[in-house]
């Protein structure tokens, strides 16, 4: 028994260093230490102090992020977007009605605006056909493949290595201070899970995102779950907030966002009692990412900033406060 | 540094003390050492086996459990159809136009089984009127009182001790083995999820069920979920695997359900490849509890009797594999 204990003893110690460790790494090292980090900080002190008012109990630690323009590049196109152009491309032979038939005509004679202007519908077209119409196993299969070999079309870095580093640390701060982090994002929730556990650490069960209409069907001799043609629920603006109703149940502490879409859970969040961060992500930086808000196709932000102030939201000005952009050096996929 | 190493040791000491009293625990003390018990056990055993073909790393232990039936009583009635029932008493005197409409008027008279059968959307009428038209929080609240008062009405036990022990015991062992374990069920998720928690140990967002339509609105002078009198997802029978699609995103390993609306979910996990259980409990104890399957109206099991050899799945025998229903002794609400 003596035995045992002085080895417990031994082993013990070893865990308290590597715990010192830990502790004396700057959190957030990609932050510059500006107004936007040291908001984050106190938050997160604040809710894991026992002696606070503010503190949440562990189980109540919910952050919701927005995906694409929050965690990683949106411009000068959406990925999922660009991932159904790609496979349009790669269906076309198979598919000659296309040849004549809009958006998917434009589309496969290289005017990717044109295609996408069509009509109200042509992005809903183009995003359906891709994306639909096989098992999701199969589409999971399809775009954990993809994003393996894509690249950037303006960086032609891998897109896994378009997510935003600071928000990385972000994530992993939270994490270890016992929150749990949700994706809510208007992308399509299968798309974002075939990737997102081993980009950002977050698993299947906490990816909110749109839904196509599934059954449960026979296919190929297999009873699997068919996507179809439809759209079954668009997770964005207010959903937002009804999805994560659905999925989680309760009113998340901390809300990080980008664009008019994120206007509403930010809201929800920040109307919470206690101590809440509500965070909008601003592209500042023209010269290493993008610099957009209020005039923008993808990603607007104009409400947004309007509300900000009123509402007491963080924004975060990515040329001023982030050190880094991206990972570096560039992982391979 | 001794003397803290020291005390850390007697700490460590007591710790692993406590944790040989519970591994040195019989596993599922309520369960008869019958085949049911038998099959549970070497299920656990084969997917946490790093040495095993058919290990499963901890990600993907999922366990999805039906809940009226499977984790406690759905006799005489359904619990949620019994709170809706004493909701439309209690708001009656608001309604007076409930005086001459059905089902309201006759279960304002005392006619339950009439009201009941009055039409085929009889049991929806009630169920939305007493469920909807206040926002969530308020809702979590109403049920949340309710459950801590409300008694069975055939054996005048809290409802939260209507659960089953047997069940109580399984949904922990899996936790303990790094099982995630989920409720997906017929019943609302919002009436679920405001006592799940503490009777079952299974947190909010791991409660899947039916849902309301809702939205995201301004009502008393607040920004709130307001839940609407209409159906937004009703989760049985294939939608269950539906919406295992949606909330988790895997096949779950291991799938627990009482009743032909759990037919897909258990089929849906057991076509998946290596070691799966699916279980069916059936309700054969008339003296503790109740027997009913293949003609019941609540619960009614008997296509997925016909189904379960062919699928190997496993017929939990109440009467002949638990020893206890109930916990005992009572425990206050």
């Amino acid at each position: 028994m003596t035995h045992t204990l002085l080895s417990n003893a031994f082993l013990l110690a070893i865990t308290l260093q590597s715990f010192g460790a830990i502790a004396s790494q700057e959190p957030l090292p990609s932050w510059h230490n500006t107004q936007s980090k040291q908001t984050i900080m106190a938050f997160v002190k604040e809710v894991t102090n026992p002696n606070s008012t503010n503190f949440v109990k562990k189980s109540e630690r919910i952050a919701t992020f927005d995906n694409d323009g929050t965690l990683w590049a949106e411009q000068p196109i959406y990925t999922q977007l660009l991932f159904a152009i790609e496979r349009i491309v790669a269906l076309a032979p198979s598919h000659p009605e296309w040849q004549n038939k809009e958006p998917f005509a434009s589309l496969l004679k290289g005017d990717i605006p044109g295609a996408l202007t069509q009509s109200k519908t042509a992005v809903n077209d183009i995003v359906m056909a891709a994306n639909t119409g096989m098992d999701n196993e199969t589409y999971h299969a399809l775009v954990s493949q993809w994003i393996k070999t894509a690249k950037h079309p303006v960086t032609q870095r891998p897109f896994t290595n378009m997510v935003y580093q600071p928000m990385l640390e972000l994530i992993r701060l939270l994490q270890q201070n016992g929150f749990k982090t949700y994706i809510v994002s208007g992308g399509g929730i299968a798309f974002i899970r075939a990737w997102s556990e081993s980009v950002y650490g977050i698993p299947s069960e906490q990816i909110i995102g749109s839904t196509v209409k599934r059954t449960y069907a026979l296919h190929n001799n297999k009873m699997v779950i068919v996507r179809h043609p439809e759209m079954d629920f668009y997770n964005n603006n207010s959903h937002k907030v009804i999805a994560i109703n659905t999925h989680i149940g309760r009113r998340p502490i901390a809300a990080f966002g980008n664009s008019d879409g994120d206007m509403h859970m930010l809201e929800y969040v920040s109307k919470g009692k206690g101590a809440r961060l509500s965070m909008l992500i601003h592209h500042t930086d023209k010269k290493r990412e993008w610099a957009y808000d209020r005039q923008s196709e993808i990603g607007k932000l104009d409400k947004g900033l309007d509300k900000a102030a009123e509402n007491k939201w963080t924004i975060v000005d990515m040329r001023k406060d982030w050190k880094v952009i991206y990972p570096e050096p560039i992982k391979p996929n």
